[in-house]
């Protein structure tokens, strides 16, 4: 059962790494489980692509009591990140300037601006130190990005199947995606529903790896019937998930944060990432998946191995990268003692 | 340098397998050596999505004096593909009926049509028994369905990174380049250049399985440069491979050929996949590549595992799928002593 978002707004202009200033920003969130007095049991998670604040719904047994994040025990934050669909300022918001939305005029923004977002979340909530910071696929890129702004704020640091650093490789897979919806020749029209055959599109080009051979060979197999030109099973799945999408986001909000996506560089003009990650105070946990193809089992050991003390850990699960989504129990046995210990 | 194809006509109806027929056939091929008196010389190339009959050009260092396609001892045969922008009857070619090209109404056909079609020309040229058949990628997908037909006629045979039946995972990815091309307006226009920003993007998803994370984090990786907003590497090989292929290819036959492929599944009507390679007479060599993530060493250990006899072979690369069009000093290594052994 998803819930409504927290919407609050800031008045402030918001300045962008770009340069470029927006001249107010809404940020919804969820939280879950209270402050306590002493305001030191929060648990920060920042969500991936197409997710929204609502954890318990996209994460599913990962916000219950005795999961990794108890809302007995811990009071989990959630910010939508910016230029989303969900509530937080995007492309679909009006832009102050000309009273209509910002489409594909919407600025161009990094990592940091959306970790800056955050930041401004917690101090408008009075939270200081946080126990928790968690960060799953392009949650974790935010994650990274934070600590390496501010090291001193977090007691645990839990990252799962991540990178410090945009890859070629994940910045090859975001290129064919906006290639896909740009192709779509209704991209660039001033409404909200513009490139939807290329949304669908990049969408089942994104559950191609998210799942990856062994996802797709396990869950999507044709039965046996003999006929030569069968619609297959794969092909079908592929279609319902990109309307599936198409129904619940938008285009323009997808391009604006896979472009956030590629500037992912916790390196950039501090030294290079080993530095950065050399000089994570905090204790950390690396999960891997067994098959994901888009942040490698390997990649996460060797991001494990350049933070102080980090503990790599793997889920085992044919689900590839979406692994993490599906297999909370051997999430929650991994993180329920760390995030408690 | 690439070669002008030989074309050869069969003014017979050629029937398809959905039942529909194709009014003539041309076939384009490429022949390289010279056929022996013996007519046993002969080493017949199956060729993969988009590339043509001009093995030499295609596959680097293979058709050469010492390499396993040797010209000097064999009679090395490559026929265009049934539905091809090179040469054999296909999308862009006058539907006789109508005296128009057939664009989005090129009839349904299968692998087992494309090897009808090679039948067809290994007849015409006097070809019986065949020496060696030899399939790389979806180039495997015909040798199978070849050898199932006519088991007896080959004394060797060659499976480079294929399948015996299209798997969920290769049919999903099919289908999310269908969906990216189908998602450019201009589809179904009747004109040549139809659809040409959704084949490129079609073609930018190709390379993402033929290169993979290795692929690409090996060959695409940017000069530090300290730029927040950079034009990544990543990006600028995918628009211009796509492009490269806009330029190449036509978008009718793309989808008309991935739409054969799906069709593939060599145990159809014949008791299933494992009673047809079981029945498979002659010596086979299988080889895999260690970083492909299309056709993934594992699976091609099995289909090894499933063939009386044959020896599985995996070559080392970082170049995941596409490993076969540049390794071939490996290649060479392995299939020179089979092939004249």
């Amino acid at each position: 059962m998803s819930s409504e978002p927290v919407i609050i707004r800031s008045h402030q202009p918001f300045r962008l790494e770009s340069g470029e200033v927006l001249p107010e920003l809404t940020i919804a969130y969820h939280s879950y489980g209270k402050l306590n007095e002493a305001r030191d049991n929060v648990v920060w998670v920042c969500h991936a692509l197409t997710a929204n604040s609502d954890v318990a719904d996209w994460w599913p047994h990962t916000v219950e009591e005795g999961a990794f994040l108890d809302p007995e025990k811990w009071y989990v934050v959630c910010a939508n990140i910016l230029g989303s669909h969900y509530g937080t300022t995007g492309p679909l918001h009006n832009n102050p300037a000309t009273g209509r939305p910002y489409y594909d005029k919407f600025p161009r923004y990094t990592i940091g601006d959306i970790v800056e977002g955050h930041r401004l979340l917690a101090g408008m909530l009075g939270i200081k130190g946080i126990h928790a910071l968690v960060g799953s696929s392009v949650g974790g890129f935010q994650a990274l990005e934070w600590i390496a702004r501010e090291p001193q704020r977090f007691d645990r640091l839990i990252l799962i199947a991540t990178d410090a650093k945009a890859s070629p490789w994940t910045i090859a897979i975001d290129e064919t995606q906006r290639m896909a919806i740009k192709s779509d020749s209704s991209w660039g029209e001033p409404r909200p529903d513009a490139a939807q055959a290329g949304l669908a599109a990049a969408r089942a080009i994104g559950l191609l790896t998210y799942r990856g051979p062994e996802g797709y060979n396990l869950s999507q197999q044709d039965k046996e019937s003999g006929e030569t030109f069968m619609t297959h099973r794969a092909c079908t799945y592929q279609q319902y998930q990109g309307e599936k999408l198409v129904r619940r986001y938008n285009a323009y909000s997808y391009v604006a944060i896979l472009d956030a996506f590629d500037t992912h560089d916790i390196g950039r003009n501090r030294g290079g990432v080993d530095k950065v990650l050399a000089a994570i105070p905090c204790p950390t946990t690396v999960v891997g998946i067994s098959t994901d193809i888009i942040f490698t089992p390997a990649e996460m050991k060797e991001l494990a191995s350049k933070i102080p003390g980090a503990e790599y850990r793997e889920i085992t699960s044919p689900f590839g990268h979406d692994g993490f989504l599906v297999e909370h129990r051997q999430l929650n046995e991994i993180l329920t003692p760390f995030i408690n210990g």
